[in-house]
């Protein structure tokens, strides 16, 4: 039988020769450059079969390519597998990006038509195809078409559209309109539309559940002097939340219009108009007919520094989920001392059934990884929930997972032996712990981006010769994402700064394909460390609470510095939680947290 | 009696009224954009009496200030007394930098007249004053005028003219030429104008001593698809050496024209001509007729990844200057012990007869740090030739020094105690230390930029909440520049990455006002270390052979690891010179040496 999504290929190509189009590109993205869209989005998804977070199509006539990076090689290589659509490797030094391949692929021709989806792919993204097509002497036209797979994807899912809530973090969504009104006069603009969904969320004060793990509404916010309108769709009004919610932001003189009339709204715009293109997709920004005021948003950086409201939610909620944690270890050890028969999904089931009982818990915040052994050893491992490998005495067992709570957002990954382990994997056990450890640890003086710590939590696994192929840290937002930016801990020469108030992860990892995989994460908070004659110092205070596994430790690869780091660290989850477990547990965890 | 320097401030406002100029802008470069000036370049000193390497000046009629960074504050502050220049801080996160201080100062006026020395100033820098002035809606004209202060500056040398010779580095000027004309086609251009005099030694395989511890020619060089053109002083043709080296050059195809016929060749050529704009001088730049193609210069990267006799080169220069500090180390030792009267200026005197005996030694490589307690304290202290403070048996005493050699350049800062020393000295010697070792035992994989690596050299003293305020490490050329880019290792976020084959010192350090300096720097040699699943590895292979003195060491501070490198470094350093010093100062070396 022809493959599904050859097949799909093939269609599109039929649907191009029509058209006289050269070449279509269908990005993973929504119209809002969400990181996860929403089910009618997954167009990458619904052509490939590909179900790795970020992925990018090329299609042409002669070749059909998905572009992803390390995370996804060994999926991607999988899934791809009879579809003839062949993996592009990005985040590696010979990484040849979409628009410097389109530019190779069609160097020198002339109308050349490159067709997209123009509410799913970026401005900035079109305009790099232009200019790199351009720089070769390609003569490239855009057909930007919204929702041109419509015509072969006939069951395709409708916007989501899910109750609507406000939440209360500290500060008035009227404050940070206020706010915003400044920075838009400061550009001299008249308005701004800010496209990005956890920048409207965060500026309204209002959630939702319409994208999964993702606590966002879609829709766009215009902001201009003296109006403020949200473009959504209003579907859900007979659900009290969401009545109560609208009832209260037209109160306040938010205005309600439908997700769908923003276009005529930016075409009878006529002043200054902020946008940052970096979120707002290629449609909608040409459907504005004012003058642009390109900006980076000032959104982002404000959402990263945490208020003390925030902070105070984000500790309740890594208290709590961390209580959980150490409840789910030790139903795990139990489980597998006891010969249960236990799978990666029955494990990842027990879990969330732990987190659904806590007060304030509201879902998870991505899916969990739960992975045993070669399992592991992709990052992003997808949990079968059918015939899933099962856990068994021996080997390692990493668990990734987190929670959306009323107060906060949780993020935490902790790898644990289940019995016996090899002498490389006790190494990369070790090393892994110490490269968390010696980023946890880090003074910096103010003003430093992450980028310049990141190598903290790579050189003891460099020395090795031995890395990981993903970021070390991101942001994380307060019930909102849990990727946020604008500061990272990376690779990438990102220069903000980090600052008192950021949450970001701490979570090197090794990934060994067929053996094994480590990741140890947890959740840190920027914290001023006081000023001298040297300058004003910074550090990181963990807000996970949840003890690393120290039998399977070299404590010879550690110095007595993070020995001494790794033993506070476990006395104070150990003297946190003592007493809000049942004995049994609570002596498990005073054996386990004991000092090596 | 009235301060010189205020009085030079005076009579340049008095030229600046006469010809309605708002403000003078005068930098301390020369026309090549070189980082250090001949005499006839040093106009900043002139102007302010500040003899710092870097600071530019900026004269207006109610205002005049020097800027300059970290390394020279204390300098800044001491030379400007009287001066009513007032100082202006760089490399400090609060700076403001000339062409934004300009632009705040003439906000929004129009016609504001800010005069350069249009061949001592880069273009990218008018064009950032010009770009920033548009900015904040300031209607700016500038007044460009070669040598705008030879009217005030009555005694101004005249342009150096030393003796040329040629150097054998590995590979031919055919061969570079050949290399650079291969680039040229393929930026579409039919020339390349190089302005900067490294670049231009390099490709020409000449050295002169134009500039005082730099063996550069002025001149500038054209080279087209045809014709390589040296625009250069043909004062020297008696100069035997001169001579042969010129009836060399032309033999071999490359026509000798005067320096100052540059602009008119310029004026002249017709078809597109690349220029780097970070080393081209705005009034060059501004008399090139053709059309200009900008780019970076290819011959930066290349000239910093040195072929196997640069390497080889590089190695002997190490392995007879480290020799030479071993015998100078002896020397100061008992010349303090035996309480002679010696002083800052008489220790770097030695040293310079010292080095003066080496087979193929040129010159020094920059004028020697001799300092003693708190003169380290200035990161550049310039040691004075009389009243220099004298040595005596407590504290430390810190030497930054480095020779020119036929067949490579080195650059080395030991820090040494000359007897008692405090627990802060001490301390402070350590951190310093355990920084220089953390970074000189790093692992990393390929495409790593150094600013991703510097803070291995910094995260020691920050944990301590300890710093310095400049870079960790530099470049270093062959026979050429001891500071030479592209690559380097410091706080900006630069991309370029480390190279097998590259040159760069790691000389962290610590700097105490009116207590003591500390700073430690070995020349290391970036070198492959294999590859394997994970990736393609370098390391650091240490350039400099001279033992640190580990008499005044908290060895509590440092890691088994740490300890080992330093007890392997010091144990072949004495294997490397056992035989090489007399009997008494081998023994000296083999306690100093020893395994701690």
């Amino acid at each position: 039988m022809e493959n599904i999504y050859a097949d799909r290929v093939e269609r599109i190509r039929g649907m191009m020769r029509e058209r006289n189009w050269d070449a279509m590109v269908i990005t993973g993205s929504d119209p809002h450059c969400s990181e996860y869209p929403a089910e009618r989005w997954k167009q990458v998804r619904w052509i490939s079969g590909f179900t790795g977070e970020a992925g990018d199509i090329v299609i042409t006539l002669d070749h059909a390519g998905l572009w992803t990076d390390t995370r996804y090689f060994i999926q991607a290589d999988m899934q791809l597998r009879g579809t003839g659509i062949e993996l592009h490797k990005t985040r590696v030094p010979e990484q040849v990006l979409i628009p410097d391949w389109l530019a190779q692929k069609f160097e020198g021709q002339r109308n050349i038509v490159v067709a997209v989806d123009g509410l799913c792919v970026g401005t900035e993204f079109v305009r790099e195809i232009l200019d790199k097509t351009d720089d070769n002497g390609t003569d490239c036209l855009i057909a930007s078409i919204p929702d041109l797979l419509d015509v072969l994807w006939r069951d395709r899912p409708e916007i989501p559209c899910t109750p609507i809530f406000q939440v209360d973090p500290g500060e008035s969504r009227q404050h940070k309109i206020a706010w915003l009104r400044a920075f838009i006069s400061r550009q001299g603009a008249a308005g701004m539309l800010l496209s990005a969904l956890d920048e409207i969320a965060w500026l309204l004060n209002v959630r939702a559940s319409d994208i999964e793990y993702n606590p966002l509404v879609i829709s766009y916010l215009l902001v201009t002097e003296d109006r403020v309108r949200w473009f959504v769709t209003k579907g859900l009004t007979d659900d009290p939340e969401t009545a109560r919610t609208f009832a209260r932001l037209e109160d306040e003189g938010v205005e309600l219009c439908p997700y769908a009339d923003l276009e005529i709204a930016l075409s009878g715009f006529d002043a200054p108009l902020c946008v940052d293109p970096s979120t707002l997709n290629y449609h909608m920004f040409n459907a504005i007919t004012a003058e642009v005021v390109t900006v980076a948003s000032p959104v982002p950086l404000r959402k990263a520094v945490k208020n003390a409201k925030e902070l105070e939610g984000m500790a309740k909620a890594h208290l709590r989920d961390g209580l959980v944690m150490e409840k789910f270890l030790y139903w795990l050890e139990k489980s597998v001392e006891a010969q249960r028969c236990i799978t990666e999904w029955d494990a990842a089931v027990k879990l969330s059934q732990l987190r659904a009982d806590v007060d304030g818990f509201v879902g998870e915040s991505f899916q969990t990884i739960s992975a045993y052994r070669e399992s592991a050893a992709l990052p992003h491992y997808v949990t079968p929930d059918e015939d899933a490998p099962v856990l068994y005495g021996e080997g390692l067992y990493l668990c990734d997972s987190g929670g959306q709570y009323e107060f906060g957002t949780t993020d935490i990954t902790r790898t644990v032996p289940l019995g016996s382990v090899t002498q490389l994997e006790r190494e990369d056990y070790t090393l892994v712990l110490k490269c968390h450890i010696d980023l946890a640890m880090a003074v910096w003086p103010k003003g430093t981006p992450g980028c310049r710590l990141d190598v903290l939590a790579r050189e003891p696994l460099w020395k090795a010769k031995r890395n990981f192929g993903h970021g070390t840290g991101h942001g994380v937002g307060w019930f909102l994402g849990v990727h946020e930016g604008p500061h990272d801990l990376r690779q990438n020469l990102n220069d903000v700064p980090l600052m008192p108030g950021m949450i970001i992860t701490d979570e090197p990892g090794i990934y060994r394909e067929g053996r094994h995989g480590i990741r140890h994460e947890n959740v840190l908070q920027v914290v001023d460390a006081g000023q001298n004659d040297f300058g004003h110092w910074l550090r990181f205070e963990p807000l996970t609470l949840c003890h690393f596994d120290t039998s399977v430790l070299l404590p010879e690869l550690l110095t007595e510095e993070e020995i001494g780091w790794l033993n506070d660290y476990n006395e104070t989850v150990y003297r946190t939680y003592k007493d809000r477990l049942t004995p049994a547990i609570s002596e498990w965890l005073r054996e386990k947290t004991a000092a090596i």
